[in-house]
């Protein structure tokens, strides 16, 4: 609906400035080998959808918990905390939207990577929040340093996004040293492919506050759930926020069905392993090609090639029925995002890629 | 987790002066009548549970459609309109919330009634709108000429909640051309039980936005969709809204269950009749014991008893395991909001205030 649209004379002043985050595209003309939005090629665990079957019943009638107490604990118990040092919401995009109004204000310019989730300078418009960008390393990894700046606020993947690469713990536990007066957000939605989790130091650290997904790892793009873990009164602080949009953001289906997914966890490490996997082998094929890859702790590979621009092997494997991600943006603009598929889909892939190389380079 | 909280030094500005929405209690420690947060008695059609538990299934894996075309469709087509005019989220709540972002502007005060949603002043607080109280009349009836005076906007239920008290089309159509600069946000979550809904109006009026729900009527509170309808301009206002904050609102599993609802006319037509049927049946016995009742086209009724203060009543209620809703503010003080159930539970709710009445009364 974007993009064609004159300006309304019933637009908000908010709404008049807002350039959306673009989600990667989802076309149903045909199908496509769909390496562009980090799903998880394979299935829920198959205890997860008999218990959301067994949840879509007659109760729809009534309102889930607004508290959503079985889920944050299941998931508190999981990672070794309390109920209250977890909350719950519609996806990480949604707890990152939260985490903006809870935790940032206007007038206090926020740190974010200069190269990172593309989402995180459209909350900021959205909240009237300024921000700076703090220039990752010429390797891609994020510069420590500066995160040393006076600031209202600092937010990060770990790993990063588009890149996949990740960020030690002593290097986040700098960050929050050095910040303690700012909340800290880690948002670790890629964190189960390979990376550490921060969690260990929440107890220690006030000021962090953790986001992670059900979207990636555990393979419930579908179903929308995603969680925060932090100390109990940022935990608050987006309890306020959500109860002043909407008391109930997670559906009976879905909060069942997440619980389950934390129970079934001999299911979720074998997905995780056989991704990571996959990964690997994708990556060695890569640089036997001549491509940059830039070392992946997550579910994708940022890659580029020497000789081929990132925009030509894009389209051609778009003709080939294959979607990766492309960023027209600087210092990536010569990258593509590849998600780690099936090893079926990757086949395909490096397959296509070889075609495409030959093609261009003969 | 609200009230005993010491304010942290990491909330933000907007938090820190939040009083968030309270909604119903959801109690579990035994088994009560629930009267008081408006859910419907009778379950969802069969075929909206059948359709749920086909879409619980790998696909999960996958992003929903972040455009929830086929919903949109269904919904217009129903209504009589495009799929450019009508937009889905996550309850309507959601949508209320993101209405305030879409179209109000800090520095505009808009109007609502001083009797009437109470999740208003909250949006209001969080995105910094300022608001006047337009006073209901006497009777609380909306009055029309109330909301004639310079606004930046306008929002009231029909009916009208908590007093279920419906407002004639002709009135919303003089607050339309009264107030042609502005939006006009018209919250029929209770439309379905007796009330005309403005979706007529919708193509003469490119400033009107009607918000509805299926948390009510359709039975499906428990899977948390609600939709906007309005001029393709509003629509796409809260479409750059929603893309600012959470690209997908709505599960697979809602998606699939919400359109279904539409298709099962014959369903919906029976239980909105049913809920009618025992709303007026108990409007008899309430007059007969008394009670004051405000004329109502919603789900529930508000009412007040000449002899004994709705406080005591809703306490007694409590005592015998059923939930009523007390609100304790100015003119309002003396009412219960009731939920109307199912005929069995509204006898139980008969008798037990029978009662109480003779017990303080005699």
């Amino acid at each position: 609906m974007r993009g064609d649209a004159v300006l309304s004379k019933y637009w908000s002043n908010v709404v008049r400035q807002l350039e959306p985050y673009i989600p990667g595209e989802q076309p149903k003309d045909k199908t496509y080998i769909k390496l562009n939005t980090n799903e998880n090629p394979y299935p829920p665990s198959p205890k997860v959808i008999q218990v959301m079957q067994e949840t879509v019943n007659e109760s729809l009638r009534l309102y889930p918990n607004p508290a959503c107490d079985e889920l944050r604990v299941g998931i508190s118990q999981y990672y070794g905390l309390t109920k209250e040092q977890v909350f719950v919401g519609n996806g990480s995009d949604e707890l990152l939207a939260f985490s903006f109004l809870a935790f940032f204000n206007p007038g206090s310019p926020i740190l974010f990577p200069d190269i990172t989730y593309s989402f995180y300078p459209v909350y900021a418009a959205l909240f009237n929040i300024e921000y700076q960008l703090v220039p990752l390393n010429e390797d891609f990894s994020i510069s420590v340093n500066g995160f040393a700046e006076k600031n209202g606020g600092i937010i990060f993947p770990n790993p990063n996004a588009p890149t996949g690469k990740g960020i030690a713990l002593t290097a986040i536990e700098e960050i929050l040293k050095h910040n303690a007066d700012q909340v800290v957000i880690v948002d670790e939605a890629y964190i189960d492919f390979g990376g550490e989790s921060a969690v260990a130091l929440i107890n220690q650290n006030p000021n962090l506050l953790i986001i992670q997904t059900l979207s990636k790892s555990r393979s419930l793009a579908g179903l929308r759930v995603g969680f925060a873990m932090g100390h109990k009164d940022l935990i608050e602080a987006l309890d306020r926020v959500k109860n002043s949009i909407n008391s109930y953001t997670l559906d009976r289906v879905a909060l069942a069905g997440a619980l389950e997914s934390f129970n079934d966890e001999a299911y979720f490490q074998d997905v995780r392993q056989r991704v990571i996997a996959t990964r690997e082998k994708t990556v060695a094929r890569m640089k036997e090609m001549g491509f940059i890859v830039i070392p992946s702790i997550a579910n994708f590979i940022f890659i580029s090639h020497p000789l081929l621009p990132a925009i030509t092997i894009y389209q051609q494997l778009r003709q080939k029925d294959i979607l990766v991600r492309y960023f027209n943006k600087p210092r990536i603009d010569n990258f593509l995002r590849v998600s780690i598929g099936s090893d079926e889909e990757m086949e395909c892939f490096l397959q296509a890629v070889a075609e495409v190389i030959q093609k261009h380079t003969k």
